[in-house]
């Protein structure tokens, strides 16, 4: 970080004293990313100036990284013949990420500039549903016939490779596009020149389809440790395929979408700055209404019991502490179970197992806080005959909401799975709705045969 | 996961019938990950039987992708040759994820049938501290000299090439093992025989220390879409590579650590199920301690008000709505922050830019949860005097908090940033103290305020 800072300022010091030459020095030896996090930090003004100063092929890697916001800076500042030229040199993944991002003006002018195949190609992979394996694909792959020796292949991938996404993994297809078999780089430098395709390929290939959804592209990618994975339609026909630092970027969007569903946000499209003040608080408030409801229920049972409260005012006092312990009990359990299951070591076969391995964890959690929950109480109140009370009803309490916690933590996401429902989604919601009534329902019942009120 | 389940049937109908011959080829045309997926479904004292029926190499594949139980059996069941044979199958950073789940005595075993060199290896990395790039890093690569051809790399490679975990990126060394540079494959593959290495090779590489943290290591493979990571010491000598699918299981380690943490939950080392059920507990019991305390300094506060309570014992029913939506609201912020530092999307520079965003958030929000909050106490109460006031506290309370608890979330973990503490862990259990305590003691101001108490 402070390495791009350092060379932020030089650009900046070399932009001002106008040496040009210096300035596509110190940026060509830059990384893409790196020039798309320095622009990020440059006045909007000399970024196209910037651009301009690269050489044509960074320029365009260096615009794929670049936020969404930077790039509709400089699409409006291009010149039709720069926008064809960066559009150009553009995988058509990458342009089609674009697009998802750009106001209808701007796609306008892209797809205006585009030549008419690519046009069709951006065109078709945009009508692929949202989130499916179809949508993320690119089609700049090489395919290669059974007939070829292995010498031919390596003529045809000197041709192509300089349009190819990878030339690691090549694609054995027939006339007809149907995938037949992949042969990879590896395999292909190690064979003879004289080798036929054919016999060298791997026949069983590992592909998702273009309805599938992308996550499960990006899981197999990730599980098998593939390059890149070849996307079929239903007739088993090559349309595209999915790179290995795609479904990087599919895992994290994933993983991001959990970690929002677990503070119960309703995921964003874009990221923080990008989403409004208004569309950030739509994706909060439902949750917090549902989760002032679940308050609402148990405000009314403790009314239930305002007469004991007026008797001993002390006992609301308790509440806060049962209340947390409860809850933080069961998103606990909860996370883990989620979590699990998302990494496919939980299934739900293992629910008795799990099970019973939370109630475990729960009995010696609540015994330890049971009895630091007593011993801090008995001290607060000099051990007083009332405060044996206090401590008894409060531990009882804990130990009972932190097993009932914990086995509705296991219940509920395996359940939501079940049921096909997305388990981070059902289980933060409801799980506090339970845990909160069972604390306040227990506590108030154990007062009540105690303190015979 | 069906197919793996018919697969899994297939095989063990042809594990009953003894169609050795059978299973041998349903098993050859599985995937490593399938075949460990299998075993684990099927009894214990069968593993070593199907294990043996495997090609070598596949058996071998297959192993490093078993859950460390299952490969402790199997290590167990193999005579000295069959472990020997395994061990010279495997790459060097899997040796080491292996030996560091195994109890001594095993690591005892697989040491001894090591070849010197091999075991040599395996101590230099072990010695690599904990979570560093060198303590994931294989020495696997394929080393390349400056005065080379193309030709000769080639050469070079077809003879190693079976040893290596990958050939698509070639590292240039000087006799002493200096890095001085890279030529991936598909250079290789784009020049012609007699072009010399050291003109076509990258000289701006992007490399990691051993020292360096292996999640530093992860994201720069992210970040710049590498195939594998090159590390090197202090002298600059490489001593290993880190790859991709290396870095996928790194990302997905930490993404399941920051859960855990959000969830008030010590990382653990383990799976799910191989922690124990007193691991289990220690990694959760303190946090659940923590907020324990939380609770026990918001009922003190509450102590304090006994009097109003006691006169108005229904003011209390509003004391769990109220919490809840403080302590969500901030969980909200503060993971919407976390996660956008991590992602590196919000930086400490965009402090004020950030908290400015959450205000008027928090402001949306607590006009829409007031003015519900409001309307359903007037509609409970049908609109009596009393509850016009009760409207008031809670719904004023509530907007004060909402915002204090945006506010705590985006302050907390940017604070732990700075100070180079983890913002997940630090922010979790602080900011539901904050927001409990704020939320009783203003709630109870205001109620002395208008109830005149």
């Amino acid at each position: 970080m402070t390495d791009i800072r350092t060379m932020s300022e030089r650009a900046l010091v070399l932009l001002i004293e106008r040496k040009y030459k210096e300035l596509r020095e110190l940026l060509s030896e830059m990384e893409p990313v790196d020039i798309a996090a320095l622009t990020s930090e440059l006045p909007r003004d000399i970024i196209p100036l910037i651009f301009r100063l690269l050489p044509k092929e960074l320029a365009a890697d260096a615009f794929v990284e670049m936020d969404a916001d930077l790039q509709e800076t400089l699409i409006q500042a291009f010149s039709d013949l720069e926008l064809k030229e960066v559009l150009q040199q553009l995988f058509l993944d990458d342009t089609v990420d674009i697009i998802e991002e750009m106001p209808a003006n701007v796609v306008k002018r892209i797809l205006k500039n585009s030549d008419p195949s690519m046009r069709q190609d951006i065109n078709e992979v945009l009508n692929y549903p949202k989130d499916s394996a179809g949508s993320v694909m690119t089609n700049e792959y090489v395919d290669l016939r059974l007939k070829m020796t292995v010498e031919d292949a390596f003529k045809r991938i000197k041709r192509v490779a300089i349009d190819r996404e990878t030339i690691y993994t090549c694609y054995v297809t027939d006339q007809d596009r149907i995938l037949l078999g992949v042969v990879t780089a590896k395999t292909l430098m190690l064979s003879e020149p004289d080798d036929i395709i054919e016999d060298i390929m791997e026949t069983n290939v590992i592909s998702s389809l273009t309805t599938d959804a992308k996550e499960d592209c990006a899981d197999k990618i990730s599980k098998y440790d593939l390059l890149a994975i070849p996307i079929v339609d239903n007739e088993n026909r090559l349309v595209g395929i999915v790179t290995f630092d795609d479904a990087i970027d599919v895992i994290k969007e994933a993983t991001e979408d959990d970690f929002a569903k677990m503070a119960a946000i309703t995921p964003s499209e874009n990221t923080y700055f990008r989403t409004s003040v208004l569309s950030h608080t739509k994706n909060r408030v439902f949750w917090l209404l549902l989760l002032m409801l679940s308050g609402i229920v148990t405000g009314a049972i403790i009314a239930k019991f305002e007469n004991a409260i007026a008797a001993i005012p002390a006992l609301v006092t308790f509440i806060p502490m049962l209340m947390d312990t409860s809850g933080n009990s069961g998103t606990q359990a909860s996370t883990m179970v989620i979590r699990g299951m998302a990494m496919e070591e939980i299934h739900l076969r293992d629910f008795i197992r799990v099970w019973w391995k939370e109630i475990r964890i729960a009995l010696c959690i609540g015994a330890t806080l049971g009895l630091v929950n007593t011993a801090r109480i008995l001290l607060q109140y000099h051990a007083a005959p009332e405060s044996i009370y206090f401590a008894l009803t409060t531990s009882i309490t804990m130990v009972a909401v932190i097993c009932i916690a914990k086995s509705f933590g296991v219940i509920l996401p395996m359940l939501a799975k079940k049921l096909r429902l997305d388990p981070a989604v059902v289980a933060s919601p409801v799980l506090t709705t339970i845990c909160d009534i069972c604390t306040v329902a227990i506590y108030f019942a154990l007062i009540t045969v105690f303190f015979k009120l």
